[in-house]
């Protein structure tokens, strides 16, 4: 897929991420007029680095390789808010963080957003399975084959949040403070 | 400070960095043969950023130019593999990320260390005060002020004590793989 000349098209160009340890999703969308085209969507896979450094330096690599040749406009972040122990939110922590700071490097906006906000937004139920997200999308985009690994259709389904939200959800910090305000109890602030 | 030519005196910088959401302890030392001599040491502040991936940005962009400034040869991270909750850990994590993000664009090796670990190898007591290693730090470098916030000796600290762990702890990998060897239950892998 070859860059796309965005100003002559006037489309808005979307990528979602899913970040995680040792698969991070993502889908890369574009919409035009009330058109949504899907452009590319996949897995990033670290598993086979051994190192910890390894996986990070591979996730910020493919980000700003994405974010290089489809020129998003904006990003979408699948970000869950709790975990199970301190110890894996540390590490999902940094994945976050590394694949934001790829973003962040080029200047493209970042909103955040909950997984169950993710598929309320797509499926219509904030409790949907992930193969119930995967179906929705597959009918969105008429894609034929169930993806292998669902790390990518809810990439893709972050993508799909974001341009929905569209209107309502305009700038990084907005939807971060807007969590904060709807969720006060939920977050410790420093 | 400018450019240092580091082939000519056959030395080794270290870039020590105690990551924070609010605010990031930096710390640059050169080693030429026996001798430890201070470049430069301070903090980057974050708090007067309102929004997160603002604050985010801030320290991806400031590594990012201590690095082209400074030129490391390695980059010493503190990294405590501990906390309060789920949620602080996930922010932690997110600087921590984003800070090592900028290392490694760089192709700089890290290595981390745990807050105990730079307290016994600075002061000889894993459980010394900040100001006790700050007190320290003051005598190796004959600093004159006690630096007004300790993120900023704490980050020198974790240079330190990676100059001094220098030819047992040789890659980032290897410290990585030791933490998990020399602590099975410290750390819940995926």
């Amino acid at each position: 897929m070859g860059k796309v000349d965005k100003k002559l098209l006037k489309e808005k160009i979307i990528l979602g991420l899913d970040p995680g340890t040792n698969v991070m999703g993502y889908g890369v969308i574009m919409v035009q007029l009330s058109q949504v085209k899907l452009l590319q969507f996949g897995v990033i896979q670290m598993g086979k680095f051994g190192a910890h450094e390894l996986k990070l330096k591979k996730i910020f690599d493919r980000v700003l390789s994405l974010v290089d040749e489809f020129h998003p406009d904006e990003v979408a972040l699948e970000a869950p808010f709790f975990g199970k122990n301190v110890q894996s939110m540390l590490k999902l922590g940094r994945a976050q963080g590394v694949a934001m700071s790829a973003a962040l490097y080029r200047e493209v906006p970042i909103t955040e957003y909950a997984p169950k906000k993710v598929k309320q937004s797509v499926t219509g139920n904030g409790n949907a399975s992930k193969e119930q997200v995967a179906r929705m999308l597959m009918q969105i985009f008429s894609i034929k084959e169930m993806p292998k690994l669902f790390d990518a259709s809810d990439a893709l389904a972050v993508a799909v949040c974001h341009h929905y939200q569209n209107g309502t959800v305009k700038t990084t910090s907005k939807s971060w403070e807007n969590f904060l305000r709807d969720n006060p109890k939920r977050l410790k602030l420093p």
